[in-house]
């Protein structure tokens, strides 16, 4: 018998989720669960109000009592800041559902008192209160301490994103690190820029088409190949102008130099 | 009477002009300008095979020889490296033509002696060889040296953008330091981080839709207030864990902290 050509989604096992944090991540991805079919049954924060905004939305019920949270659930989201993680949870004691958390350095074994199977969901994006996200192409990192845990994962995580790869703790650490320079490193940059254009009174989106560019060439050619710029060209009559212009602005000349000498070096490899 | 609704086009000047260079910015450039039915009538390189390449392309005449170059065109375009344009452009004495360059931090007055009609058209892009380009929403730059020609410019511009707009030199050069920063220098954080990846077997594609999603937040609310990450946060915690997993890795590292400094000041402010 031939193959179906059409796709077929794999049947949905809906599991029940209790999400700790009210968050942006934990909104975006308790939205996404609940569309996938699962079903939300308790949001957590220690501010009421803000459990209760969220779990309405869910259709569940929620508590900012660490006590009071639900035993019998099959999976526990925790989606609060990397630094309150072990104090938080080290609270909760679970029969025998799952617990992951979803930070990028955090490590799991900080989850190996809560339960006896426990691991991380990392979703790579940034995520705002107010702009919606599809998870679809969002790349899920997950990573477990049995394979029993690293199979429901990976049948949650598929349920939303079809882009699901397991890492082990090492591999994710870099990933956000990676992450940093990509993201918080590059909106920085693009802060910069935009205020030397203020300066000039020139209005910011002249960069949008040359940014886009730029993205898509990193991405199709690799950013090695795709580098221009005096740097790269090592062109010192216009990296001394430059540096010139920016004379009396100490922090974009402070980075103008080190990236243009990072660029310089990478370039002599 | 009313307004028609519909947007006409307005009625094509077309221009005969001169491509002095044959690299990317002249292909495209020249490519945009035919097609939008200007007529260009000779391509100028010193290789000889470049120009010939570009001028069949063009369906015109082509020479490496600067007095061969024909001097009764209305505009010629210098598309060539920033520190050739002195030499290139002495050897010429144009009749009436107009003379402009195309790049970001040279001084228009660079063009003064070849004739008493001058000035810059800059496009805020960056040229491959193999990929298209649509001109219609790049942002052009003009610069002339009197509003005859600034006319003339703006014409010929708004044939292949909707985004001309003129500038003079100071504004011209800051522009050309923020788009160092905005699309030279992230794209060698973007390589940073495919190096980070590779050394844990991780593609660079998974960073696609964070970064795309990072692009898109800056430009919809701002880079100041799209700003996430451990620097903003001052998450002293995860910087000591960043730069200990970056511990061997001296160019990253070096650029890590640059940026994390930078972004904590910003902050500060």
């Amino acid at each position: 018998m031939k193959e179906h050509k059409h796709k077929h989604k794999a049947p949905l096992v809906s599991y029940s989720i209790v999400l700790i944090g009210s968050g942006n991540v934990a909104g975006h991805l308790g939205y996404a669960l609940k569309k996938a079919g699962h079903k939300i049954v308790q949001v957590y924060s220690p501010t009421l109000a803000n459990a209760e905004v969220l779990a309405n939305e869910f259709e569940c019920g929620f508590t900012n009592k660490l006590n009071n949270i639900s035993t019998d659930a099959q999976l526990y989201i925790v989606c609060i800041k990397d630094d309150a993680i072990p104090s938080v949870t080290k609270k909760l004691k679970l029969k025998q559902g799952i617990i992951v958390h979803t930070a990028g350095s955090v490590d799991s074994e900080v989850l190996k008192s809560v339960s006896k199977n426990y691991g991380v969901l990392y979703p790579l994006q940034t995520f705002s209160k107010t702009k919606k996200v599809k998870f679809k192409h969002i790349p899920l990192f997950i990573e477990a301490n049995n394979s029993a845990t690293l199979n429901l994962l990976r049948n949650v995580a598929q349920s939303i994103s079809r882009n699901v790869i397991p890492l082990n703790s090492e591999q994710r650490k870099s990933v956000h690190v990676a992450a940093v320079f990509a993201c918080n490193f590059t909106n920085h940059l693009l802060k910069i820029s935009q205020d030397i254009l203020a300066k000039n009174k020139i209005p910011f989106n002249v960069l949008k088409p040359l940014i886009t560019e730029t993205i898509e060439k990193a991405f199709e050619m690799g950013p090695s190949r795709a580098q221009t710029g005096p740097a790269i060209r090592s062109d010192r009559q216009v990296i001394v102008e430059h540096e010139a212009l920016l004379e009396k602005d100490t922090e974009a000349l402070f980075l103008y130099k080190a990236l243009t000498k990072s660029i310089i070096k990478s370039r002599k490899k």
